[in-house]
Protein backbone atom coordinates (compact mmCIF):
# COMPACT_ATOMS: atom_id res chain seq x y z
CA UNK A 1 0.00 0.00 0.00
CA UNK A 2 1.78 3.50 -1.38
CA UNK A 3 0.67 6.31 1.51
CA UNK A 4 1.09 10.01 1.04
CA UNK A 5 1.13 11.71 4.05
CA UNK A 6 1.04 15.74 4.24
CA UNK A 7 -0.34 18.43 7.16
CA UNK A 8 -0.65 22.04 7.42
CA UNK A 9 1.48 22.13 10.81
CA UNK A 10 4.62 21.85 8.87
CA UNK A 11 7.31 18.94 8.37
CA UNK A 12 8.23 19.41 11.77
CA UNK A 13 5.65 18.84 13.52
CA UNK A 14 5.36 15.37 15.99
CA UNK A 15 1.76 14.97 14.84
CA UNK A 16 3.57 14.09 10.68
CA UNK A 17 5.65 12.08 12.60
CA UNK A 18 3.48 10.34 15.05
CA UNK A 19 1.38 9.24 12.02
CA UNK A 20 4.25 8.95 9.73
CA UNK A 21 5.82 6.30 12.11
CA UNK A 22 2.42 4.34 12.80
CA UNK A 23 1.85 4.08 9.08
CA UNK A 24 5.16 2.55 8.16
CA UNK A 25 4.05 -0.26 9.54
CA UNK A 26 1.15 -1.15 7.11
CA UNK A 27 2.66 0.29 3.57
CA UNK A 28 5.29 2.62 1.58
CA UNK A 29 5.13 6.23 2.97
CA UNK A 30 6.25 9.17 1.23
CA UNK A 31 5.71 12.67 3.44
CA UNK A 32 5.43 15.74 0.90
CA UNK A 33 4.83 18.11 3.75
CA UNK A 34 4.58 22.10 3.66
CA UNK A 35 8.38 24.01 4.97
CA UNK A 36 6.58 26.04 7.44
CA UNK A 37 3.55 26.16 9.37
CA UNK A 38 0.24 26.64 7.06
CA UNK A 39 -2.98 26.61 9.71
CA UNK A 40 -5.66 28.28 8.79
CA UNK A 41 -4.72 28.48 5.13
CA UNK A 42 -7.89 26.86 4.12
CA UNK A 43 -7.49 25.82 0.16
CA UNK A 44 -4.97 28.21 -0.67
CA UNK A 45 -2.64 27.10 -4.01
CA UNK A 46 0.19 29.17 -5.00
CA UNK A 47 0.06 30.26 -8.80
CA UNK A 48 1.63 33.85 -8.56
CA UNK A 49 5.35 32.50 -7.24
CA UNK A 50 7.21 29.32 -7.68
CA UNK A 51 7.27 26.13 -5.55
CA UNK A 52 10.81 25.16 -4.31
CA UNK A 53 11.14 21.14 -2.94
CA UNK A 54 13.57 20.40 -0.14
CA UNK A 55 14.69 16.85 0.77
CA UNK A 56 14.30 16.44 4.94
CA UNK A 57 17.07 14.45 6.69
CA UNK A 58 16.65 13.83 10.45
CA UNK A 59 19.04 11.46 12.45
CA UNK A 60 20.95 11.21 9.15
CA UNK A 61 18.26 9.35 7.27
CA UNK A 62 15.68 10.68 4.46
CA UNK A 63 12.60 11.81 5.68
CA UNK A 64 10.68 13.39 3.48
CA UNK A 65 10.14 16.53 1.13
CA UNK A 66 9.36 20.08 2.37
CA UNK A 67 7.47 22.17 -0.39
CA UNK A 68 7.60 26.22 0.53
CA UNK A 69 3.62 26.34 -0.07
CA UNK A 70 0.60 25.33 1.02
CA UNK A 71 -0.85 22.02 2.08
CA UNK A 72 -2.73 21.77 -1.08
CA UNK A 73 0.44 22.63 -2.94
CA UNK A 74 1.78 19.77 -1.48
CA UNK A 75 -0.78 17.08 -2.41
CA UNK A 76 -0.39 18.34 -6.00
CA UNK A 77 3.16 18.77 -5.95
CA UNK A 78 3.46 15.23 -4.39
CA UNK A 79 1.43 13.30 -6.55
CA UNK A 80 2.23 14.71 -9.87
CA UNK A 81 5.82 15.01 -9.09
CA UNK A 82 7.33 13.49 -6.65
CA UNK A 83 5.53 10.36 -6.35
CA UNK A 84 6.03 7.85 -9.34
CA UNK A 85 2.65 6.45 -9.26
CA UNK A 86 -0.84 7.40 -7.47
CA UNK A 87 -0.78 6.68 -4.03
CA UNK A 88 -3.34 4.30 -2.70
CA UNK A 89 -4.42 6.92 0.25
CA UNK A 90 -3.39 10.08 1.22
CA UNK A 91 -3.53 11.04 5.16
CA UNK A 92 -3.05 14.52 6.36
CA UNK A 93 -2.25 15.35 9.78
CA UNK A 94 -2.35 14.68 12.60
CA UNK A 95 -3.42 18.28 13.11
CA UNK A 96 -2.47 19.82 16.72
CA UNK A 97 -5.63 21.14 17.09
CA UNK A 98 -9.12 20.15 16.47
CA UNK A 99 -11.10 20.54 12.93
CA UNK A 100 -14.32 20.04 13.44
CA UNK A 101 -17.75 22.31 12.82
CA UNK A 102 -16.88 25.80 11.38
CA UNK A 103 -13.60 25.00 11.34
CA UNK A 104 -13.18 22.84 8.83
CA UNK A 105 -13.41 25.96 6.49
CA UNK A 106 -10.13 27.14 7.69
CA UNK A 107 -8.31 24.32 7.77
CA UNK A 108 -5.34 23.69 5.72
CA UNK A 109 -5.22 19.97 7.16
CA UNK A 110 -8.70 19.24 5.81
CA UNK A 111 -7.79 21.15 2.63
CA UNK A 112 -4.91 18.60 2.11
CA UNK A 113 -6.92 16.03 1.95
CA UNK A 114 -9.76 17.42 0.13
CA UNK A 115 -7.00 18.21 -2.65
CA UNK A 116 -6.64 14.45 -3.03
CA UNK A 117 -10.14 13.98 -2.98
CA UNK A 118 -10.15 16.50 -6.12
CA UNK A 119 -7.46 14.09 -7.55
CA UNK A 120 -9.68 11.45 -7.18
CA UNK A 121 -7.23 9.66 -4.55
CA UNK A 122 -9.39 8.63 -1.32
CA UNK A 123 -7.93 10.83 1.55
CA UNK A 124 -8.03 11.17 5.31
CA UNK A 125 -7.70 14.11 7.76
CA UNK A 126 -7.18 13.73 11.09
CA UNK A 127 -6.67 16.14 13.80
CA UNK A 128 -6.36 15.36 17.82
CA UNK A 129 -8.55 18.55 19.79
CA UNK A 130 -5.66 20.53 21.12
CA UNK A 131 -3.34 22.65 20.34
CA UNK A 132 -0.38 21.36 23.17
CA UNK A 133 -1.51 18.00 21.81
CA UNK A 134 0.19 15.02 24.10
CA UNK A 135 -1.89 11.99 23.03
CA UNK A 136 -1.18 10.67 19.06
CA UNK A 137 -1.41 7.11 19.69
CA UNK A 138 -5.24 6.27 19.17
CA UNK A 139 -5.09 9.29 16.81
CA UNK A 140 -2.74 7.59 14.57
CA UNK A 141 -3.81 3.62 15.07
CA UNK A 142 -7.36 4.90 14.44
CA UNK A 143 -5.49 6.62 11.12
CA UNK A 144 -3.63 3.47 10.42
CA UNK A 145 -7.12 1.02 10.42
CA UNK A 146 -9.27 3.56 8.67
CA UNK A 147 -6.93 3.48 6.09
CA UNK A 148 -6.73 0.33 5.34
CA UNK A 149 -10.86 0.27 5.06
CA UNK A 150 -10.69 2.83 2.90
CA UNK A 151 -8.40 1.28 0.34
CA UNK A 152 -10.24 -2.05 0.87
CA UNK A 153 -14.17 -0.36 0.39
CA UNK A 154 -13.14 2.90 -1.52
CA UNK A 155 -15.13 6.39 -0.86
CA UNK A 156 -17.87 7.88 -2.97
CA UNK A 157 -15.50 10.01 -5.69
CA UNK A 158 -15.43 13.54 -4.10
CA UNK A 159 -15.33 12.72 -0.94
CA UNK A 160 -13.68 12.40 2.23
CA UNK A 161 -13.04 11.48 5.98
CA UNK A 162 -12.32 13.96 8.32
CA UNK A 163 -11.53 12.49 11.95
CA UNK A 164 -10.70 14.47 15.59
CA UNK A 165 -9.63 12.87 17.84
CA UNK A 166 -9.82 13.76 21.73
CA UNK A 167 -6.30 14.49 23.43
CA UNK A 168 -6.59 11.87 25.51
CA UNK A 169 -4.85 8.49 26.22
CA UNK A 170 -6.79 5.83 24.64
CA UNK A 171 -8.56 4.42 28.00
CA UNK A 172 -10.44 7.88 28.46
CA UNK A 173 -11.26 7.68 24.94
CA UNK A 174 -15.20 7.21 25.09
CA UNK A 175 -15.90 5.57 21.69
CA UNK A 176 -15.91 6.36 17.67
CA UNK A 177 -19.19 8.39 16.25
CA UNK A 178 -20.20 8.93 12.51
CA UNK A 179 -21.16 12.52 12.92
CA UNK A 180 -21.92 15.85 10.85
CA UNK A 181 -19.83 18.69 10.25
CA UNK A 182 -21.26 20.78 13.31
CA UNK A 183 -23.06 24.77 13.36
CA UNK A 184 -20.14 26.42 16.06
CA UNK A 185 -18.88 29.25 14.52
CA UNK A 186 -16.26 31.60 16.03
CA UNK A 187 -17.96 35.16 17.87
CA UNK A 188 -14.86 37.03 16.37
CA UNK A 189 -12.74 39.98 18.32
CA UNK A 190 -10.32 41.86 17.01
CA UNK A 191 -7.78 43.53 19.63
CA UNK A 192 -6.26 46.09 18.58
CA UNK A 193 -2.60 47.50 19.73
CA UNK A 194 -0.30 49.97 19.01
CA UNK A 195 3.13 49.23 17.40
CA UNK A 196 6.51 51.29 19.07
CA UNK A 197 6.04 53.44 16.15
CA UNK A 198 2.63 54.65 17.34
CA UNK A 199 0.54 52.56 14.04
CA UNK A 200 -2.33 50.73 15.25
CA UNK A 201 -2.77 47.21 14.33
CA UNK A 202 -5.34 44.22 14.95
CA UNK A 203 -5.18 40.56 16.35
CA UNK A 204 -7.78 38.20 15.51
CA UNK A 205 -9.07 36.74 18.80
CA UNK A 206 -12.90 35.44 19.80
CA UNK A 207 -14.17 32.45 21.37
CA UNK A 208 -16.39 29.80 19.46
CA UNK A 209 -20.08 29.79 19.97
CA UNK A 210 -21.23 26.40 20.94
CA UNK A 211 -24.25 26.13 19.93
CA UNK A 212 -23.97 22.10 18.92
CA UNK A 213 -25.83 19.64 21.36
CA UNK A 214 -26.06 16.38 19.73
CA UNK A 215 -23.76 13.28 19.50
CA UNK A 216 -24.30 13.20 15.62
CA UNK A 217 -22.42 16.73 15.00
CA UNK A 218 -18.36 16.76 15.60
CA UNK A 219 -17.56 19.33 17.62
CA UNK A 220 -19.94 17.98 20.26
CA UNK A 221 -19.19 14.53 19.82
CA UNK A 222 -15.40 15.33 20.23
CA UNK A 223 -16.59 17.58 23.69
CA UNK A 224 -18.13 14.52 25.10
CA UNK A 225 -14.60 12.02 24.17
CA UNK A 226 -15.74 10.77 21.09
CA UNK A 227 -13.62 10.30 18.07
CA UNK A 228 -15.88 11.66 15.08
CA UNK A 229 -15.64 10.73 11.53
CA UNK A 230 -17.58 13.13 9.15
CA UNK A 231 -17.72 12.42 5.70
CA UNK A 232 -17.27 15.94 3.63
CA UNK A 233 -17.00 16.11 0.08
CA UNK A 234 -16.56 19.63 -2.18
CA UNK A 235 -20.11 19.89 -4.06
CA UNK A 236 -21.10 22.91 -2.47
CA UNK A 237 -24.10 23.20 -4.16
CA UNK A 238 -26.98 23.67 -1.91
CA UNK A 239 -29.87 22.07 -3.85
CA UNK A 240 -32.76 22.65 -1.33
CA UNK A 241 -32.09 26.50 -2.42
CA UNK A 242 -31.72 25.50 -6.49
CA UNK A 243 -35.14 24.59 -6.29
CA UNK A 244 -35.89 28.00 -4.52
CA UNK A 245 -34.28 30.05 -6.60
CA UNK A 246 -36.61 29.13 -9.21
CA UNK A 247 -39.43 31.76 -7.80
CA UNK A 248 -37.32 34.41 -7.67
CA UNK A 249 -37.74 35.06 -11.22
CA UNK A 250 -33.89 35.27 -12.01
CA UNK A 251 -33.56 34.04 -15.06
CA UNK A 252 -36.01 36.80 -16.68
CA UNK A 253 -33.41 39.05 -15.91
CA UNK A 254 -31.89 39.69 -19.17
CA UNK A 255 -34.74 38.29 -21.94
CA UNK B 1 -29.39 49.80 2.33
CA UNK B 2 -26.16 49.14 3.77
CA UNK B 3 -23.54 47.43 1.66
CA UNK B 4 -20.10 45.96 2.19
CA UNK B 5 -18.02 45.08 -1.23
CA UNK B 6 -14.95 43.31 -0.64
CA UNK B 7 -12.72 40.97 -3.45
CA UNK B 8 -9.67 38.84 -4.11
CA UNK B 9 -8.04 41.07 -6.77
CA UNK B 10 -7.17 44.01 -4.66
CA UNK B 11 -8.59 47.27 -3.87
CA UNK B 12 -7.08 48.88 -7.12
CA UNK B 13 -9.03 46.41 -9.10
CA UNK B 14 -11.23 48.29 -12.36
CA UNK B 15 -13.85 45.08 -11.45
CA UNK B 16 -14.17 46.60 -7.92
CA UNK B 17 -14.60 49.76 -8.89
CA UNK B 18 -16.99 48.86 -11.42
CA UNK B 19 -19.04 46.99 -8.42
CA UNK B 20 -19.07 50.26 -6.26
CA UNK B 21 -19.94 52.37 -9.23
CA UNK B 22 -23.04 50.63 -9.62
CA UNK B 23 -23.93 49.94 -5.94
CA UNK B 24 -23.57 53.26 -5.10
CA UNK B 25 -26.78 54.37 -6.93
CA UNK B 26 -28.81 51.45 -4.49
CA UNK B 27 -26.87 52.10 -1.14
CA UNK B 28 -24.68 53.29 1.23
CA UNK B 29 -21.10 51.51 -0.13
CA UNK B 30 -18.46 50.84 2.28
CA UNK B 31 -14.92 49.08 0.73
CA UNK B 32 -13.28 46.93 2.32
CA UNK B 33 -10.27 44.28 0.12
CA UNK B 34 -7.18 43.39 0.30
CA UNK B 35 -4.21 45.84 -0.21
CA UNK B 36 -2.64 43.22 -2.92
CA UNK B 37 -3.90 40.61 -5.04
CA UNK B 38 -5.23 37.10 -3.22
CA UNK B 39 -6.38 35.31 -5.96
CA UNK B 40 -6.79 31.01 -5.16
CA UNK B 41 -5.82 31.93 -1.26
CA UNK B 42 -9.27 30.10 -0.79
CA UNK B 43 -10.91 30.60 2.92
CA UNK B 44 -7.43 31.57 4.51
CA UNK B 45 -7.28 33.87 7.58
CA UNK B 46 -4.46 35.57 8.90
CA UNK B 47 -4.03 34.42 12.45
CA UNK B 48 -0.46 34.40 13.23
CA UNK B 49 0.13 37.78 11.92
CA UNK B 50 -1.68 41.13 12.91
CA UNK B 51 -3.70 42.96 10.22
CA UNK B 52 -3.31 46.80 9.61
CA UNK B 53 -5.94 48.76 8.22
CA UNK B 54 -4.79 51.34 5.48
CA UNK B 55 -7.39 54.73 4.12
CA UNK B 56 -7.21 54.89 0.09
CA UNK B 57 -8.41 57.91 -1.49
CA UNK B 58 -8.44 58.00 -5.21
CA UNK B 59 -8.99 61.68 -7.21
CA UNK B 60 -8.41 63.07 -3.40
CA UNK B 61 -11.55 61.54 -2.11
CA UNK B 62 -11.75 58.54 0.28
CA UNK B 63 -12.44 55.47 -1.76
CA UNK B 64 -11.92 52.66 0.83
CA UNK B 65 -10.22 50.12 3.43
CA UNK B 66 -7.32 48.15 2.62
CA UNK B 67 -6.20 45.26 4.65
CA UNK B 68 -3.08 43.44 4.16
CA UNK B 69 -4.79 40.19 4.79
CA UNK B 70 -7.00 37.77 3.20
CA UNK B 71 -10.46 38.29 1.63
CA UNK B 72 -12.40 36.69 4.61
CA UNK B 73 -10.25 38.74 6.86
CA UNK B 74 -11.09 41.89 5.03
CA UNK B 75 -15.11 40.64 5.80
CA UNK B 76 -14.38 39.69 9.70
CA UNK B 77 -12.17 43.19 9.71
CA UNK B 78 -15.16 45.31 7.87
CA UNK B 79 -18.22 43.66 9.83
CA UNK B 80 -16.70 43.35 13.32
CA UNK B 81 -14.52 47.13 13.38
CA UNK B 82 -15.06 49.16 10.38
CA UNK B 83 -18.55 49.12 10.01
CA UNK B 84 -20.67 50.46 13.17
CA UNK B 85 -23.64 48.20 12.07
CA UNK B 86 -23.97 44.88 10.44
CA UNK B 87 -24.51 45.52 6.73
CA UNK B 88 -27.75 44.67 4.65
CA UNK B 89 -25.34 42.54 2.21
CA UNK B 90 -21.77 41.96 1.29
CA UNK B 91 -20.91 41.56 -2.55
CA UNK B 92 -17.53 40.11 -3.48
CA UNK B 93 -15.82 40.47 -6.88
CA UNK B 94 -16.23 41.58 -9.55
CA UNK B 95 -13.46 39.26 -9.50
CA UNK B 96 -11.32 39.37 -13.17
CA UNK B 97 -12.03 35.08 -14.13
CA UNK B 98 -14.74 32.84 -13.39
CA UNK B 99 -14.93 31.33 -10.45
CA UNK B 100 -17.14 28.05 -11.54
CA UNK B 101 -16.75 24.26 -10.84
CA UNK B 102 -14.15 23.37 -9.15
CA UNK B 103 -12.56 26.92 -9.01
CA UNK B 104 -14.97 27.25 -6.28
CA UNK B 105 -12.80 25.97 -3.77
CA UNK B 106 -9.53 27.96 -4.48
CA UNK B 107 -11.28 31.17 -4.61
CA UNK B 108 -10.70 34.35 -2.12
CA UNK B 109 -13.97 35.91 -4.20
CA UNK B 110 -16.25 33.44 -3.29
CA UNK B 111 -14.46 32.66 0.50
CA UNK B 112 -15.27 36.36 1.19
CA UNK B 113 -18.89 36.18 0.48
CA UNK B 114 -18.73 32.79 2.81
CA UNK B 115 -17.36 34.61 5.60
CA UNK B 116 -20.06 36.71 4.94
CA UNK B 117 -22.69 33.73 5.39
CA UNK B 118 -20.59 32.45 7.99
CA UNK B 119 -21.62 35.83 9.91
CA UNK B 120 -24.88 35.61 9.11
CA UNK B 121 -24.74 38.24 6.59
CA UNK B 122 -26.48 37.35 3.28
CA UNK B 123 -23.83 37.89 0.24
CA UNK B 124 -22.97 37.11 -3.12
CA UNK B 125 -19.94 36.37 -5.14
CA UNK B 126 -19.60 38.08 -8.73
CA UNK B 127 -16.75 37.19 -11.20
CA UNK B 128 -16.64 37.96 -15.51
CA UNK B 129 -15.27 34.80 -17.07
CA UNK B 130 -11.77 36.30 -18.18
CA UNK B 131 -8.68 37.36 -16.77
CA UNK B 132 -8.59 40.18 -19.16
CA UNK B 133 -12.31 41.17 -18.68
CA UNK B 134 -13.45 43.89 -20.55
CA UNK B 135 -17.83 43.86 -19.89
CA UNK B 136 -18.19 44.89 -16.42
CA UNK B 137 -21.56 46.43 -17.32
CA UNK B 138 -23.86 43.64 -17.00
CA UNK B 139 -22.12 41.90 -13.88
CA UNK B 140 -22.23 45.32 -12.02
CA UNK B 141 -25.90 45.94 -13.44
CA UNK B 142 -27.09 42.20 -12.51
CA UNK B 143 -24.79 41.95 -8.91
CA UNK B 144 -27.36 45.27 -8.21
CA UNK B 145 -30.62 43.94 -9.61
CA UNK B 146 -29.85 40.74 -7.21
CA UNK B 147 -28.60 42.51 -4.09
CA UNK B 148 -32.11 44.02 -3.92
CA UNK B 149 -33.30 40.71 -4.47
CA UNK B 150 -31.53 39.10 -1.64
CA UNK B 151 -32.29 41.54 0.90
CA UNK B 152 -35.58 41.47 0.28
CA UNK B 153 -36.30 37.68 -0.37
CA UNK B 154 -33.38 36.63 2.33
CA UNK B 155 -31.48 33.90 1.81
CA UNK B 156 -31.59 30.86 4.19
CA UNK B 157 -28.79 30.75 6.68
CA UNK B 158 -25.62 29.36 5.48
CA UNK B 159 -26.35 30.01 1.63
CA UNK B 160 -24.51 32.43 -0.73
CA UNK B 161 -25.14 33.00 -4.16
CA UNK B 162 -22.02 32.83 -6.59
CA UNK B 163 -22.39 34.48 -9.81
CA UNK B 164 -20.50 33.80 -12.84
CA UNK B 165 -20.93 36.42 -16.04
CA UNK B 166 -19.87 35.85 -19.60
CA UNK B 167 -17.02 39.17 -20.81
CA UNK B 168 -19.60 39.98 -23.45
CA UNK B 169 -21.41 43.03 -24.21
CA UNK B 170 -25.08 42.93 -22.57
CA UNK B 171 -26.76 42.12 -25.61
CA UNK B 172 -23.96 39.29 -26.47
CA UNK B 173 -25.52 37.43 -23.42
CA UNK B 174 -27.85 34.49 -23.99
CA UNK B 175 -29.55 34.46 -20.99
CA UNK B 176 -29.13 33.81 -17.04
CA UNK B 177 -29.97 30.11 -15.88
CA UNK B 178 -29.87 28.83 -12.17
CA UNK B 179 -26.84 26.09 -11.79
CA UNK B 180 -25.12 23.74 -9.76
CA UNK B 181 -21.53 23.62 -9.29
CA UNK B 182 -19.86 21.92 -11.96
CA UNK B 183 -17.70 19.14 -12.12
CA UNK B 184 -14.91 20.51 -14.33
CA UNK B 185 -11.46 20.51 -12.93
CA UNK B 186 -7.92 21.04 -13.33
CA UNK B 187 -4.93 18.85 -15.02
CA UNK B 188 -2.35 20.11 -12.91
CA UNK B 189 1.91 20.02 -14.63
CA UNK B 190 4.46 21.89 -12.72
CA UNK B 191 6.66 23.45 -15.26
CA UNK B 192 10.15 22.44 -14.00
CA UNK B 193 13.07 25.59 -14.43
CA UNK B 194 16.36 26.38 -13.65
CA UNK B 195 17.02 29.32 -11.44
CA UNK B 196 20.22 32.03 -12.42
CA UNK B 197 21.66 29.91 -9.65
CA UNK B 198 21.24 26.69 -11.09
CA UNK B 199 18.16 25.30 -8.24
CA UNK B 200 14.90 23.87 -9.62
CA UNK B 201 11.87 25.94 -9.00
CA UNK B 202 8.48 24.34 -10.18
CA UNK B 203 5.47 26.88 -11.56
CA UNK B 204 1.86 24.90 -11.27
CA UNK B 205 0.33 25.10 -14.84
CA UNK B 206 -2.26 22.80 -16.55
CA UNK B 207 -5.47 22.75 -18.31
CA UNK B 208 -8.97 22.66 -17.34
CA UNK B 209 -10.40 19.06 -18.34
CA UNK B 210 -14.05 20.85 -19.13
CA UNK B 211 -16.26 17.30 -18.41
CA UNK B 212 -19.35 19.52 -17.94
CA UNK B 213 -21.88 18.93 -20.93
CA UNK B 214 -25.49 20.25 -18.88
CA UNK B 215 -26.57 23.90 -18.85
CA UNK B 216 -27.64 23.40 -15.17
CA UNK B 217 -23.83 23.29 -14.55
CA UNK B 218 -22.14 26.31 -13.68
CA UNK B 219 -19.09 26.25 -16.28
CA UNK B 220 -20.80 24.78 -18.83
CA UNK B 221 -23.84 27.74 -18.97
CA UNK B 222 -21.31 30.04 -18.89
CA UNK B 223 -19.28 28.53 -21.71
CA UNK B 224 -22.21 28.95 -23.63
CA UNK B 225 -22.68 32.85 -22.97
CA UNK B 226 -24.98 32.39 -20.01
CA UNK B 227 -24.85 34.07 -16.68
CA UNK B 228 -24.74 31.39 -13.72
CA UNK B 229 -25.91 31.71 -10.53
CA UNK B 230 -25.14 28.63 -8.31
CA UNK B 231 -26.47 28.63 -4.49
CA UNK B 232 -23.76 27.01 -2.68
CA UNK B 233 -23.57 26.57 1.08
CA UNK B 234 -21.02 25.70 3.67
CA UNK B 235 -22.40 22.36 5.20
CA UNK B 236 -19.49 20.38 3.31
CA UNK B 237 -21.32 17.21 5.35
CA UNK B 238 -21.95 14.06 2.35
CA UNK B 239 -25.25 12.71 3.90
CA UNK B 240 -25.54 10.04 1.71
CA UNK B 241 -22.14 8.90 2.71
CA UNK B 242 -23.19 9.26 6.60
CA UNK B 243 -25.55 6.46 5.62
CA UNK B 244 -23.31 4.36 3.78
CA UNK B 245 -20.89 4.37 6.38
CA UNK B 246 -23.15 2.84 9.20
CA UNK B 247 -21.69 -0.28 7.43
CA UNK B 248 -18.15 -0.02 7.88
CA UNK B 249 -18.48 -1.05 11.82
CA UNK B 250 -16.04 2.09 11.86
CA UNK B 251 -17.82 2.33 15.35
CA UNK B 252 -16.00 -1.03 16.52
CA UNK B 253 -12.82 0.31 16.42
CA UNK B 254 -12.71 1.28 20.32
CA UNK B 255 -14.85 -0.70 22.11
Amino acid sequence: MNILISNDDGINSPGLLALANELKKIGNVTIVAPLTEQSAVGHAITMKYPLRVTEIYKDGEFFGYAVDGTPADCIKMGIRNILKETPDVVVSGINLGSNAAINIIYSGTVSAAREATIMDVPAIAVSVASHNAKHFEFAAKFSSQLSQLVVKNGLPNGTLLNVNVPDLPENEIAGVLITYQGKSKWDDVYEERIDPYGNKYYWLTGKLLETDKDLKQDHFALKNNYVSVTPIHFDLTDYKTFEALQNWNIENFKK
